[in-house]
């Protein structure tokens, strides 16, 4: 069976890449929370990451012995070994279109990622109104986003980024729509109702549902909170 | 006919990876060279990568009317497009971990790249010495470099990380190959030889080659130097 190491699911928004693909295909994997801690060299998290994967982070796929690290990795492994469910979208053309924006949000976004930090549990409404004045490079990330998404929703037809189908780039952007939420960045509504149809899917509700039962308050993921 | 998007080859290491895997494959493609400017909003070069790709980015990969932008879709489109070529190692479990390590490039080294940009004419000894001293990021970026082609040769009997074939890895780390050599950082024998067997590859002889004849000095690239 498939064994994949995730983080926090309030906190680990690439962790949650991974496993809300494996959710929504219906494909049996067994998980295994690494909690986050301080981070430090030798923290008990590092020493569990490291033990499992050369670069110490999460998410990490295990299939027997093999350990694939990366969630752009995990997601072309899992395309390759589950055909039939079509994890990428089947038009050459789309499929394409579909790495080329998984990669994008791999290698950016880097505002939006360090102002506005994975927090499902968290409702801070009032401090992503001050990022959304203060930030510049964060209206832009969203501006892109809003784009691409528009984009993506006319050509394919919608509901989801690539037509009816659930792929990974939905997988991709559902961490974004979590922070769209917490930090109530303002989108327009068409926009908006991509990220309660993100929501609504059962993989993302049920990541979102374990992570509000969790009770770990993480102090370097708090920036903007002294306590729960 | 495939038309690759790039800019100076000098300097601009992610153009560099689909155009050194595109020439040892031995794939025809034209090129089109933007150079790099201020790279501020309204720039030539800004207009110019905006008009074909939505992220204003190089390299760009265009299949007819069909846009491609970044690496590492672009190296995927290029493996499935081009199969016989086995871009990507044949064997599942080589395939899995040639992907987690570029994904890992794709996202990481960041000290590495901010400390190093590339500069393929330029020759840094006493910068990188430097650096090599204050930075225990770019030490350890290298450290994790090291580790990981050590292994890779190991396991895959070298000459190059995944056995003789050249794959989509020995793209993705040839600009860092090119970086230890410009600011001679220190290395282990045995990666100071796969260094030199990458530089010895013709696909990445014909990019040092044009780098060479440049005349382009990109102040925004040139943190250590005055001119040329
Ligand atoms: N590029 C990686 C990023 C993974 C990542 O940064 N994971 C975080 C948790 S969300 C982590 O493990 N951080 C631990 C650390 O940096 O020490 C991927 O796509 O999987
Ligand atoms: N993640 C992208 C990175 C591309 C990238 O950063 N390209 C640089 C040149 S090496 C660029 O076009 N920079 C222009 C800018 O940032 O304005 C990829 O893998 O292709």
């Amino acid at each position: 069976m498939l064994k994949l190491y995730i983080g926090n699911k309030n906190y680990s928004s690439w962790s949650m890449r991974p496993w809300v693909l494996l959710k929504q295909a219906g494909i049996p994997f067994e998980e295994v929370m690494l909690r986050f801690d301080t981070m430090e060299p030798g923290s008990a998290f590092k020493q569990a990451a490291g033990s499992i994967n050369p670069v110490g982070k999460v998410p990490v796929l295990l299939d027997g012995e093999l350990a694939i690290w990366d969630t752009l990795a995990i997601a072309e492994y899992l395309a390759e070994r589950f055909p039939d469910q079509h994890l990428w979208p089947q038009a050459t053309a789309a499929r394409a279109r579909a790495r080329s924006v998984c990669a994008e949000m791999h290698s950016g976004f880097s505002a939006l990622r360090s102002h506005c930090g994975m927090n499902i549990e968290a409702s801070l409404p009032e401090v992503g109104a001050v990022i959304w004045r203060d930030q510049p490079a964060v209206r832009a990330d969203v501006q892109r986003l809003v784009e691409m998404w528009s984009a993506l929703l006319a050509e394919h037809g919608g509901p989801l980024l690539f037509g009816s189908r659930f792929s990974i780039a939905d997988a991709y952007f559902a961490p974004v729509c979590t922070r769209l939420k917490t930090y109530a960045l303002p989108v327009p509504a068409e926009i908006a109702a991509y990220v309660e149809r993100v929501h609504a899917l059962p993989g993302v509700k049920a990541w979102i549902a374990d992570a509000l039962t969790e009770h770990a308050f993480v102090v370097i993921d708090e920036p903007y909170r002294a306590a729960r």
